[in-house]
């Protein structure tokens, strides 16, 4: 059994249409690199390294729709920075779009640059997947060998290429027989813990319950929690990181109860350029998202909602940021640096 | 505009079916005491004054059924056995089952029982709306005087016989002329903050807006949150407050953030037979009620779920408890016990 949330197939971008989960398991084939941008805004595929390797192979079809033009160069840029639009928070998105850019500046033609751009956009489906794994190796190390493990959001495979952040530590723990029991909160409003990590952790037959987001607090104070573990969308210098909204609270929780809080993401989460988070833009979704609940009105029509999709969690609160090349531990600033070699 | 959600209108107890709202305002029209036992089970009406309150009246339809016995005395504490057994966290059914108990046991025949119940029941309601209004008056005394104020669950109108507890000091503070910006939890899995709080605070015109529970840490982080205030379903002789699932998160994150977390309740909250919150029942509710959201199911079928309807909230971390003889502030045993009288 393996999740495939993002495949290549007959020249279209295939992704798991993850609205949809659990209740059904559809793919949308899609060719236009605009539609990919819609589907990214969308939630079709959401995660910060599953939007990278979306944004990956939607540079492919953006080549598709330059190649057309009378200036493919200037066309692929234009398509980019489209692309580049679809969710400002989770770093990958333009990390993963300036690599392909870069990438076909180098290419002497529209056919040799869009060979190249499927080519890497293959290789970094594969390298998520194997960097997951590592990542994997790496977190089981620095987490306790028992205990409630409680994760937030849906850090599996299908937030990335496959196996996952936080949720690939996760099957690595369970799969080095580690005695875990885990907490997945359903992460309102979208409720990717309820739809997402429930269904894969169930797919696995791996022991863990679900709880509402406002439960973390007394399921610390009454002893079930032993460590925290969460993904990351972005990652400053310092070591501040940016997460699902409601991981700043846990990180809080954690501090308060001396519970470790951990976070997981491959380095390229990591935007060397930004020295601390507070210039992370956070944003802010729709506020229907918050007003209904299971695609039903819940809320009065047109009550004012705050929807920030994000916040962000200081270095200080962190004990660990697990990345494929290792831990970084505090100081995370020069643990993180290091790492990059 | 006075919100009723509890009234007796030919020989009937009338309970606005809050399950519905704010879809639609629509009445039960209970006769049996044990239909009102479940009514409180199925959260057709809650919050613990609320609750009390329906108790109470229940207790009257449990004395019609009682008096068709031989022995209606005995026939009626059996009532109240079922009766109480509906909920276990809140102090107010409990308290207003031995108040109506202790009144029958001092009447001469069932008429005069029956007579005496429903004045009492009346009165409790009467009595509960006042106390809330002077409840309002010293909460607005201690709160800041402007800035974000942060809610969770419900506790207005709705909860109460009227008016609310810490609804009711916001709704104080709006009539005073506060600068108040207020932020409402959704509070799942119930969403009493989306559907029940946003549906009495849009009535009123009060300046509001609604975010899902996991926010709050990003909110107080970000400078917009000034006080938390919350109502509260039991309160140990000490000071540690049971409330809905999510309030101890708050008091942490207040506490962590310096922001002052305020209980408004009703002394009839305070259980103080009971030394600390360590011996408070915390309530664990249907697994379907995470499962599912607005109705729909959400997770995958049959997975495993912590489902605790409440928290427990230790005296250290509540700047103020406000009740409507004034407010207990620490060392709260005494602060209590003083107002106690």
């Amino acid at each position: 059994m393996q999740i495939r949330p993002i495949r290549w197939q007959d020249d279209a971008l295939e992704l798991l249409d993850q609205r949809r989960l659990p209740q059904e398991e559809i793919y949308l084939a899609l060719r236009d690199y605009r539609a990919v941008g819609q589907a990214i805004r969308d939630m079709v595929v959401r995660g910060a390294p599953a939007i990278g390797i979306t944004a990956a192979f939607a540079m492919v079809l953006a080549m598709d729709h330059a190649a057309a033009q009378s200036d493919w160069r200037h066309a692929l840029r234009s398509a980019a920075e489209e692309l580049r639009a679809a969710r400002p928070t989770a770093v990958n998105l333009a990390w993963a779009i300036d690599r392909q850019l870069a990438l076909a500046e180098h290419c002497k033609d529209a056919a040799g640059a869009r060979a190249a751009l499927l080519a890497a956009a293959e290789q970094l489906l594969i390298q998520d997947i194997a960097d997951n794994q590592r990542m994997g190796q790496f977190g089981v190390q620095v987490l306790p060998d028992r205990g409630g493990i409680l994760t937030h959001c849906n850090t599996g495979s299908l937030a990335t290429g496959g196996y996952g952040t936080a949720l690939g530590v996760i099957r690595a723990g369970i799969a080095a027989g580690r005695d875990w029991q885990i907490y997945a909160d359903e992460t309102r409003p979208w409720l990717q813990g309820a739809r997402l990590t429930a269904w894969e952790l169930q797919k696995e037959g791996i022991p863990f319950s679900l709880n509402v987001d406002a439960a973390a607090g007394h399921l610390m104070a009454t002893g079930c929690i032993q460590a925290v573990i969460v993904g990351a969308d972005r990652i400053a210098a310092n070591g501040d990181a940016a997460n699902k909204i409601g991981t700043y609270s846990l990180a809080v929780l954690a501090h308060y109860h001396q519970i470790p809080f951990f976070v997981a993401a491959p380095l390229s989460t990591v935007d060397f350029a930004m020295s601390d988070g507070s210039q992370i833009v956070i944003e802010e979704r729709a506020a229907d998202e918050v007003r209904n609940c299971g695609g039903q009105a819940m809320a009065p029509a047109g009550v004012a909602v705050r929807n920030p999709a994000f916040d962000v969690t200081p270095a200080k609160l962190i004990a660990g940021i697990i990345t494929e090349r290792g831990v970084a531990q505090a100081p995370l600033r020069e643990g993180l640096a290091a790492l990059r070699g």
